[in-house]
């Protein structure tokens, strides 16, 4: 299966692009999952992470295509975070949900290829669907993901404070962020799938979208990962700048919150039925404003 | 203790700024050491790992100020990967080595400090002493690290024939691998030690010996990591091209050799005494070649 195909299939029979981020903050774990003191070197605490994020998972299953996993959660767990880690992505497989690891890795030659065979190739040990990379090291770098047929976003415009530091440099043939892109392009164009989406997309924050434009433009047919929707400060209408008209409605990528969705009011309970309510509530608030979004 | 003037102290103690690379590409360890199918889904291919590896670190005692694991390696062979760098980088310590975990890692605020956590901060699961870093999301990304007093190394420019993709690019003020360096500058300032060198290191291929010379103006007190010694072509005098002089020698970082000291000829063997004369002359040469090119 092409991922970007069968995302794009899951998208539009949704009718959303929603993407759960689960990036399990240690100090915003609700009172129904905390174990022992919390602390990351605990062994209890990757035991509350997966009961946590065991329950967030279940309650997405039909809800939304796909789940971003912040693997830098996990590894501050030490090993057992990364055990933790493996049973949640199964779990998530099991409820029939894309997983993308966000893990924002780039290394060269052998390195790279341990990068894939990690979480990308048959037989990997954390097998996903898709995983986000870092480019700086050259487009070399990416051929050992590209060669195992999944998903791949690279970072082009993120939505942090600094990203400008670098980004936004300036050349005469336009901005760091678009050269970036546009060196993205070949490669872009063959892994393209049967709904002309390709399996290289790329980052693109919410928080700068006449940027997802340019972005748009020089890779027509990348699929976006949009971060920085709700928490961060993005708008719907901002995070799908850089979608296009589809069979459905505007498409081209998915808008994670993370936060939002995670951790909203009401959540920090130990009562599973009102912790229950305060996710399914911000679940379809977040569901709804972007179903919105890309209606026509 | 300050992780630069710690390094700096041993190097200048040594004659030599070899560190060695603990890269274990599970198809060349030798048979001494192989245990199982070797795939990276078996588990018993973590512990031939770490049996090989550990009696690598066991020869390096005393001879060399540092090793650097590259964590893809580990990462590749899932959780039980993790769990057997664990106890490797326990080891080092133990043989009185210090850690610099090579693992590219960058990303922003929460996840940020997340990685820190995971590698650098006081009860860190898997602590060592300096880590390398992705800076292309921004300088705010950086501060997570500076903050917990570690070595930090930051991708500058690096020696794969992909590097110059980005990298290279010209803007009117230099190239982009110029400006990041010129970027740290205020950072590196910050963390300076009693012997003059900054926490805030940055990594530079050795393939490229003239552009070390101009990322040492930008970053006069930066320690180099230099990556490409050996195996991947660079000669010991085109590795220390951006090292000072110093109390006795030519210094100002480490380089790196992986594959020459941890796979030499000889080495594929059943026999241990014959890999442990290999690999004392496979170090016993590398030491040799840059002791030569940092005598004064």
């Amino acid at each position: 299966m092409h991922f970007a195909d069968d995302l794009i299939a899951r998208v539009r029979a949704l009718g959303h692009p929603l993407c759960v981020g689960l990036d399990p903050h240690l100090a915003r774990i609700p009172p129904l999952f905390r174990r022992g003191s919390m602390a990351p070197g605990d062994p209890q605490t990757a035991d509350a992470v997966e009961a946590f994020l065991g329950a967030v998972v279940d309650r997405l299953e039909g809800r939304v295509a796909v789940v971003k996993p912040q693997i830098a959660f996990f590894e501050q767990l030490g090993w057992r975070g990364l055990a933790a880690l493996e049973r949640i992505v199964a779990r998530c497989q099991e409820r029939g949900l894309l997983v993308l690891l966000d893990a924002k890795r780039g290394d060269i030659g052998s390195t790279a290829q341990g990068y894939a065979d990690a979480y990308l190739s048959e037989g990997a040990p954390l097998k996903v669907d898709a995983l986000t990379l870092n480019a700086y090291l050259g487009l070399d770098t990416l051929e050992p993901f590209a060669a195992t047929g999944a998903g791949l976003f690279v970072l082009v415009r993120t939505s942090n404070p600094g990203a400008g530091d670098l980004q936004d440099l300036k050349t005469p043939e336009g901005p760091i962020y678009l050269r970036m892109a546009r060196n993205l392009r070949p490669l872009s164009d063959r892994l393209v799938g049967k709904t002309g989406w390709s399996n290289l997309g790329v980052v693109v924050g919410a928080t700068w979208p006449e940027q997802a434009i340019a972005v748009r433009e020089a890779l027509p047919q990348a699929l976006f990962l949009v971060p920085g929707f709700g928490a961060q400060g993005g708008s719907a209408a901002g995070a799908v700048r850089g979608f296009v008209p589809g069979p459905v409605g505007l498409e081209g990528g998915v808008v994670n919150s993370s936060r939002g969705v995670l951790f909203p009011a009401g959540a920090a309970t130990d009562d599973a039925a009102a912790w229950g309510k305060a996710i399914d509530g911000a679940l379809n608030e977040s569901i709804d404003l972007l179903g919105q979004a890309v209606a026509r």
